[in-house]
């Protein structure tokens, strides 16, 4: 997890290669699905698919979807044979009332996507001002021509609010027209069966209304999640520009509307401007109150005004985040595309994380994963730090729940954290690749240390972080033993890695490398706590019952850790046993066959030698300094020809990881893999949703791949190389205070600290103050 | 699999010792539903709870039922995550519509067991008769008394068939009675939520009424099954006799039946006997027919033959099963209880089995598991081979689903059992203790092998027995490989073996040595097929595509089988990992954590050395040959303190691996977990159903234990000695043609020739020549 990517991959869009725009110029039916996530937007609360605000012919596949970050539907989990301990609830993303959709009729006939004769055609999103845009000309059957066009934006700077322009210009046409802006609470459900990634729900399943209303200039719902008493309410309002209209509100079945009339002639417009309003809690009335307000304040402000906040919203963003890529506009589009929805898609309020398909579709029922803390907070730490706590708070405000958890997998200490979730419970009904996969805990921690040490921002450890990373380390101890058997080594038994095409090992060395950092990083913190807090460090330890043996054993656990390594082969072993299974019979696996997770039973896949994705390459990576490079090439060496990557979590840490052993042919090889994986939809599923970890994965690969970026203990170490065809490529890092610029290009590397006090850096082994006036220049790796 | 026992035990019957009768002499609401599963009759089809013919009061939990054995509901299983090669469907026993029920009114007063006032109450199972029968008398509020004497009988003779008899006499009581047989076809459904033993369906759940017929002297359903095309049929026939009767036809929701009414003087009776049919097919006519035809004749018979032709079939049934314990009688009534629902239970007609719980309860669904062919087929090969062979015969007729599960499972040749079914598909929702015992195979290997050698049966190789054998066994070599890095020895991944409390292991050492005695019992079969029966030979491996190359690596494999060992402890090692773990904390586990199943996540358990049942201790019982004594004592002792017998599985294993290395208090101890398990209802769910395995275990715990019996090669050896307390214990043994008899007393071991030839057996190591004319007297070991 996640993600389960289908190798035989789908049909692509086509989508040009601007920088800062991804534009079609046709409409396509059969990648629609795929556009619609592609150009989902989002705000880190209210996440909509790119669909069309008019509707498209039944021929095509297309799934709407709304949703909110952190707001779920809770259902029981069936087994037909359960046991202690089994996750009882899944959480499943709901979807909320679609307010982006307009009817639109000139005359007696209504457009379809599709189905209309549509003699002009394009959209775009401009990442630059974090809006999609669109023009389509209509001919009707009739004969005369309508200009249609839109424009959408989600909008960062106003968290409840999603707003859209809709303007109907006549070219020849002369008649009546007509336009349905609304809410639409009953849609969803279109079943995909046999597709375990697949999450269809229906807003009918979610939703119980309790309240509709229906005005001339707008509409609000009430609905209350089935099962729980949590409120979601959606509400719209408004305004029309340039003709005259007749407005008649229309309700239906789980919809409420407004049809707006008008005659234009030709050269006459109709502007609608709509404003969207979504929010969640347990008093309604409130929510109602605070829809109204925020709504009023849209509306006097007007459209322009929102354009404007969120373009200055995204400046801000690209303003640490943007990377320069020279000579290969397909990859800058491709990384800005990325990095524009993970600046979407991210929690913001504390409450919510990043599922592993961000807010842009169904997939894996909106779950957050490791994927989160792995792939993702690095690339905020460096980029927006302030994100990234926001998704490190999350945990933290989860802790009771991790606490329980643990409890419950009989662990006397510590918190374990669910493997997938949305609220905070296990909500993994296979437990072989979801409970079992007790790294969650070091990831959550190795994201905090990083955020830590990057930002240097006291405030988290008293905060919650303190806590968070302590009651992560305390389940080791409980989970792990002191092995007599292996001279007293603290070992790790029945755990499931990141490679899933393994299960329930003893010592997956993933596992106990990263449980290992954790453990001496929540120990120096301890440490470090207790002489610059220690009424807050007393205060907690009494509260959370750490006793100072607790830290005393964690660092003996970490030096006592049980790392594999398998002296006739010279590589770290996946686990104990996992040398000795046969090698999976890769001439023999037709090319269909992948992802072998659709096409053999797990027994099959578990007894070989076959991985989904980078396990002990990703320790190599991701704690690079705790092995000699020689280590790492022979891992790297070993696993490599093994590894099936059928997870999209995968090829980007083998980009970075042949980058740091010079096999820049076979880095590009596995980069290639990564920054248009959604773009050109390479595993066939985008549109179940993006995948963000893959996206965060890409910027790995440019920065901790080509750069060679690593975090030494408290020092940025770089060996940067240009890939071939490149003329440059450049970007920020955020780290204690400063915004570094780094720069890429055939005469080598050149660092400038932007802001803040000067830095030094390592590059190529060796030490580099870097200022503010001047770049420094370091010849490349 | 399968018992996961409760150990806090239940409330236990109170049954008394009678060597041949199980009495009760006072209703009990406490234990009802225990007493309905003891006291269930069966013939191996139709299997019917030990309900009582009246309604019970609704404060007690009470479970009707009425099975048909491998007639079965298919239900897809549903998964919240599936993936490949998930077991797709269940197969669940069905209810069938229950004849059973008679109604009794005295005037305007209903008989309800539990409310109505009774001044007498016996009731006991005869198990020399086959026959339920007890006494009630009844004070009606108005203040006359009743007596109701009921007999019932599901005939060993006359498989479709069952009969009883119900007899109401007035002591004092003057008026109206009436009576209600009929057919009841909306029973059921109880759910008990939250404990997966349990499997309660609903009658209204699996058959859809097709016919209805309901006729003063009987009624007749016919039913479809559910999502199939097989139809069951039941009907009733009934006669009066004692009193003029009015009858009166009453036709309910899905029940059918007569109310029949006599008036009734003091002294005076109304008897009423009561046939029941009960059939499946796809042709509903030909039931009916069948039906009709059978019933007429059983009418015309009369109760009184069918219950001296019961009483014949058993007569002929103990002849050589029996089992005398002299001076325990509690003991001598538990062998015979079990023998008795062994006999029930086992399927006859080639397509059916023999349950996990018989078919005396809900529990499990009704599936069949590797209980038949370790522990149930072995007793019958020895007592009733011919039943031996009917349950040998059903596997036979599942190779076609073996066969497709082993492609499904990736498997090129060779067919794979499945851990539990009824119908031949693959049932287990929970592949790691499902799918994952792949000693499945080898089980039904070994019963067929055991059989072969004791019953000298040959056409039984010629009629599917080979083709059983040699399928099986070509799944190894495809599940296994000879590992380059184990020295070439043949190595088998990722399987569970019989301890449940560890899960898809490397090397299980039960798995491996049961496969190794497998894949030489093929490799021998072969062989002497090929000289014995040239051409069918050629036939055969020419149909399932066997090559002699397969044949050779058969005895490849077996002679390079990796069985792993323990240097530093000196044992036979679980598997590759399972002594590295830590040991399970027994001393902080309270009493009612037991059965850790129902306390702990599986990943908690599996992390441990704990033992859910036999393992190890297992395979050196089986292949007791194939280990030196000393072996399976260092096994034994290490692991007997690891083991919880949270299965019914375990305790007859240690009793007969004790017993063999002369503990013989450890023995008796783990002996007395068995032979009254359900009759103590010692693991608190025998309302489930009684447990066939444990009652098999306890005549092992016989034989094999205290008479030491083995099967060595050809030779049956004994070693055998009197338990302390006991008088004398004696048995039968089938063997190559013969009855073997066997006595042990204090004066040591008398063996004789009952029928047939003389026989070389070994007494304590010496081989001992036993003839018919005399006892042969050897001491005791």
């Amino acid at each position: 997890m996640a993600d389960n990517g289908a190798k035989t991959g789908g049909k692509a869009p086509v989508l040009g290669t601007d920088p800062w725009r991804v534009a079609e110029t046709a409409f396509s039916g059969d990648t629609l699905g795929v556009v619609e996530s592609l150009f989902a937007l989002a705000n880190g609360y209210i996440g909509t698919r790119g669909t069309f605000e008019e509707p498209v012919t039944g021929d095509v596949a297309s799934t709407e979807g709304t949703y909110l970050n952190g707001v779920y539907l809770r259902e029981p989990i069936h087994y037909d044979e359960s046991a202690y301990g089994f996750a009882t609830h899944n959480n499943k993303m709901i979807l909320v009332p679609n307010g982006k959709a307009v009817g639109l009729t000139a005359g007696d006939e209504a457009f379809v996507h599709g189905d209309s004769s549509v003699e002009a055609y394009a959209r775009a999103l401009d990442m630059k001002a974090g809006m999609l845009s669109r023009t389509t000309r209509w001919r009707t059957k009739a004969g005369g021509a309508l200009d249609i066009a839109s424009r959408r934006i989600v909008s960062l700077a106003h968290n409840h609010l999603m707003a859209f322009e809709y303007k109907v210009t006549s070219v020849d046409y002369a008649g009546p027209v007509s336009l349905t802006p609304g809410l639409d609470a009953g849609y969803g459900g279109t079943a995909r069966a046999g597709d375990p990634r697949a999450g269809e729900l229906s807003i009918r399943d979610c939703l119980i209304e309790e309240m509709a209303e229906t005005r001339t200039d707008g509409a609000l719902y009430t609905h209350r999640i089935k099962d729980s008493d949590v409120r979601v309410v959606s509400a719209i309002r408004f305004l029309t520009d340039g003709a005259t209209v007749t407005a008649v509100p229309v309700e239906g079945d789980r919809t409420c509307g407004t049809r707006l009339t008008a005659d234009l002639a030709p050269g006459e417009s109709l502007t609608l401007t709509v404003y969207v309003w979504y929010g969640h809690g347990t008093d309604a009335f409130a929510l109602t109150k605070t829809a109204d307000a925020e709504l009023f304040a849209a509306v006097s402000g007007g459209f322009a005004a929102l354009v404007a906040a969120q373009a200055k919203a995204y400046d801000a963003f690209w303003a640490t985040a943007d990377m320069e890529v020279g000579g290969a506009p397909g990859v800058e589009q491709g990384m800005r595309f990325g990095m524009f929805h993970l600046c979407q898609s991210a929690g913001r309020n504390g409450d919510s994380s990043i599922g592993s398909k961000g807010l842009t579709g169904p997939g894996y029922d909106g779950h957050y994963f490791w994927d989160t803390e792995i792939y993702i907070v690095p690339f905020l730490t460096y980029t927006c730090p302030e994100v990234a706590r926001s998704l490190l708070q999350y945990r933290i405000g989860k802790l009771d729940e991790a606490r329980a958890r643990a409890r419950e997998m009989a662990h006397t200490k510590g918190g374990l954290f669910p493997w997938r979730t949305i609220g905070g419970e296990e909500c993994s009904s296979y437990f072989p690749a979801g409970t079992a996969q007790y790294h969650i805990n070091a990831a959550i921690a190795y994201a905090a240390l990083q955020y830590l040490t990057v930002t240097e921002d006291w405030s988290f450890v008293l905060e919650g972080g303190a806590e968070l990373l302590f009651e992560t380390a305390q389940l080791w101890l409980d989970l792990g033993h002191f092995s007599e058997r292996r001279g007293g080594q603290f070992c790790i038994h029945e755990v499931t890695g990141p490679d899933e095409y393994s299960a329930m090992s003893d010592n997956n060395f993933y596992t106990n490398a990263m449980a290992r950092h954790h453990l001496k990083g929540a120990a120096r913190l301890a440490a470090e706590m207790a002489k610059r807090a220690p009424d807050a460090y007393a205060a907690l330890t009494a509260r959370i019952g750490l006793a100072e043996s607790d830290v005393t054993d964690w660092a003996r656990a970490a030096e006592k850790m049980y790392l594999p390594y398998d002296e006739e082969l010279q590589v770290h072993a996946q686990d104990d046993l996992f040398l000795a299974r046969p090698k999976w019979d890769f001439a023999s696996t037709p090319a269909e066959n992948y992802p072998l997770l659709l096409h053999y039973h797990p027994l099959v896949i578990y007894r070989h030698q076959v991985l989904k994705q980078a396990d002990v390459v990703l320790a190599d990576v991701l704690l690079s300094g705790a092995f000699t490079e020689d280590e790492k090439r022979r891992d790297l060496a070993y696993y490599e020809p093994l590894t099936t990557h059928d997870s999209t979590l995968s090829a980007c840490i083998y980009a970075v990881a042949n980058a740091e052993v010079g096999s820049r042919e076979r880095a590009y090889h596995f980069f290639e893999e990564t920054y248009r994986m959604d773009l050109e939809n390479r595993h066939g599923n985008t549109h179940y949703g993006v995948h963000t970890a893959c996206m965060a994965g890409s910027w790995m690969g440019v920065v901790m791949g080509f750069a060679g970026m690593r975090l030494q203990g408290e020092v940025l170490t770089f060996k940067p190389y240009l890939p071939e065809g490149w003329t440059h490529y450049s970007f920020h890092l955020l780290f204690k205070g400063r915004r570094l610029d780094v720069r890429v290009d055939a005469e080598g590397a050149r660092y400038r600290v932007a802001t803040g006090a000067p830095l030094v850096i390592r590059h190529a082994g060796t030490d580099v103050t870097v200022g503010a006036d001047a770049d420094t220049v370091c010849a490349a790796a």
